[in-house]
């Protein structure tokens, strides 16, 4: 065990502590060790020759997802921490400061997708034991508490709701429904029965005053191309978009595709191509999101005009206002494009036919979650402590697209997020991949970003 | 037994041969009769409480299949006529005529879709029925003999090769191979083995030259929406479109939905939105037809960006050269679309992505068949015996769409067709409909046509 140094950075300026930060250094092999010993429980689907090409496929409260969190609690009391679970199943790791007080987490998520990878969550996680064992190995003495979360199924894999447990701890979704939650394929394996048989049903409540945080900083991959495309390395995430889900139905009539003229035809295909394309126009327009990731056709032959199209539309912005204009416009595009009257440029070149109906479908709708702004600050100074003076074109503010962990807790506490590039932007698949020198980077700035977190906590308090 | 009136419109101007030719008069309720009577044999879906709202399922060689050939030859030995049948099992039913020389023929098809109505193909064997039974019944002696041909299994709904009897008839496809096509649900069950079981394997070659035609008329319901819509009573049908079927594969990149900003997406489902929509201006530009009915997607989820798509192309046209033209416009704008380059109105808008690949394979292809000049004549010749003065706005020449026995069978001898309108364009569907008024006006059309091409056929033999 090494030495306990307090740190003194609270009563400093502290860029006169640069040195001492950058002595806070993250072991870049220590943190790909654990990201590939840890695969061995949930291993996925081969992809190449290395040792390390393997996917992942470790569903929440499954047996691979006990041995992950056994380690995972066993490690971190290595670091001088102390470990509840709650009733959720989240796992808290905390490892006193010099004061007492609420403490600053890092977390993210050890469960994956069925065809997931190596780094989607699981990073966050093993970030925050990285940047534990820099702690205790420095002999470091925060200022207040600094801790690790692993949050219950965040991926809605195996139980159907994303983010369920970090919900239930910001009082968002109830715990007794949440429990109620049946895995996808046994109806009899229930989130109460799954924590109970694997042993993580925890004393404290699954709440945010049972286990309160100062802070919840997240690193994640970007899962998106952005960082990769503008070669930056870190992403001062922002907020998470908003975004809004529709299935939309288009009624038309099948009918024979060489025996009817288009004059003659209620083709529910061609009206639904000309609303997908009327729905990237408007998200262009408003520098926002819209995509159609299902569509499904009846009758389905290739000489029957299709009767009836069913596709999904999902948009996202960063303001909760472009949602709603963007809604309202397509609404008022889609009631005249089913009916053959002219829309812009969709509708150009077209024959009338009979005109179709159009009816919609609200799946989900979440308003944008903005992060805080001194945690985003501190992300950025973390990155301008590692960088330098490069950080300022290696870091860019960004929102998220996805949603995550840190929705939830930023409606109770202080949260950013560190976004790190991923390959391809390819995420949800066993080839995702995040180099080392990007999971360290990630895992370097999340560090200094507690670490100014906790400072500027002292310096206001004593202040 | 009536007595027999040898017609003599042969040796006199037809015009002054109406008032003999009227009394030639289809009997409106024996014909639906026999609609509704022989719908016994493959009762399919119920659709309304009237004892005659139950569609069809009387699939090729099927013992359904059996009893209504057997009430065909039944029925038509009882208005003279000799019965042989060939090696397909196609029926011809023969009446002789005052002298030798080879039969003009009315012919369709007895067997059904699966889910199919009442008139398909049904409606022009037994309009033929009765014109025999007229002019049995009017003791009306022709010219030369007039039949009736019923064409086995020309759904392809059982044995899937749509036309197929009528190909071997004309040469097209070979009888040997004909024969080893399975039934789509048991592989044991081959064209051969259900002629045999049935005992429809008759001992005639199935070729032209062993039952020699002198023309083909065959009434069809039209199976579109064009005669209703325009309030028309009869097509003279002129020939079937061409038609070419392709499937095009567009390949993008499965991405995040709200990670992917539009221009780092290669999204298959948007580009082949602006395909399908830009193959519907260039038919709409060629007065032809283009239409999408199968479209499938991968992976298919709300939130994630198809990366490969998959859809039917369609293209019909009455010129084969226009088939020709907007496919290779198609081609090079289906390229320049998967490209991100911008295409007239259909990429307008648009946010340039990274781009996808676009595959194109040949699925089929049918040249237009084109009618003769002197039968669709005699069409609008029997039209206007039966509508007068009206029948200029009461007929339409035009196009099949889709294709029929008599694509085939005009290969070989003069053809043409007449269409009668079905409700609401509606086909292959149990609610398929044609009045008791345009069933007669088909069937009365449909003899007249054959009387006036027997009639001019003895003009010229005498000229």
């Amino acid at each position: 065990m090494s030495t306990t140094v307090t740190m003194t950075m609270a009563t400093q300026d502290p860029s006169h502590q640069s040195d001492r930060v950058a002595a806070a250094s993250i072991d870049r092999q220590k943190l790909m060790d654990d990201i590939h010993h840890t695969a061995q429980w949930g291993e996925g689907q081969r992809w190449g020759d290395a040792p390390t090409e393997i996917g992942m496929a470790r569903l929440a409260l499954s047996d691979a997802d006990k041995l992950v969190r056994d380690w995972f609690i066993k490690e971190v009391k290595k670091y001088g921490c102390k470990v509840h679970v709650d009733a959720m199943g989240n796992i808290f790791a905390i490892r006193p400061g010099r004061k007492e007080g609420h403490p600053t987490f890092m977390g993210s998520h050890l469960d994956t997708q069925p065809a997931g990878g190596r780094y989607d969550g699981i990073l966050g996680v093993l970030a925050g034991v990285s940047a534990l064992r820099t702690l205790h190995e420095s002999g470091i003495e925060t200022e207040y508490p600094v801790g690790v979360v692993d949050w219950t199924n965040e991926e809605g894999a195996r139980f159907p709701q994303c983010m369920m447990a970090s919900a239930v701890w910001a009082g968002v979704t109830d715990v007794n429904n949440t429990y109620q939650i049946a895995d996808i394929d046994d109806a009899n394996a229930t989130v109460r029965s799954e924590l109970e048989r694997i042993g993580y049903l925890g004393p404290t409540p699954a709440h945010y005053t049972a286990t309160p945080m100062a802070a919840h900083f997240e690193l994640h991959i970007e899962q998106g191309p952005i960082l990769e495309a503008s070669r930056q390395c870190i992403g001062a995430v922002e907020g998470v978009q908003a975004s809004k889900w529709f299935t939309i139905t288009v009624g038309g009539r099948d009918s024979h595709t060489g025996a009817t003229n288009f004059e003659n035809r209620s083709d529910a295909l061609l009206t639904s191509a000309q609303m997908i394309l009327r729905s990237h126009q408007v998200a262009t327009e408003f520098s926002s999101l819209a995509s159609t990731g299902l569509l499904s056709l009846e009758p389905g032959s290739t000489n029957t005009v299709p009767g009836v199209v069913t596709f999904s539309l999902d948009l996202r912005s960063s303001e909760d206002k472009k949602i709603e204009e963007m809604e309202s416009i397509l609404r008022r595009d889609f009631e005249s494009i089913a009916k053959g009257e002219s829309v812009g440029t969709v509708t150009a070149g077209c024959t009338r036919g009979r005109g179709c109906t159009v009816s919609w479908k609200v799946d989900s709708h979440a308003k944008v979650a903005n992060f805080d702004k001194e945690c985003i600050e501190c992300i950025e100074k973390g990155s301008e402590t590692l960088f330098g003076k490069k950080a300022a074109s290696l870091t860019r503010r960004m929102y998220s697209g996805a949603g995550h962990d840190s929705v939830h807790t930023s409606t109770r506490v202080p949260t950013a997020m560190i976004f790190v590039p991923c390959r391809e932007g390819i995420t949800h698949n066993p080839t995702e991949y995040c180099s080392p020198e990007d999971c360290a980077n990630g895992a370097q700035v999340l560090l200094n970003a507690v670490l100014r977190y906790d400072h500027l906590r002292a310096v206001k308090a004593s202040s």
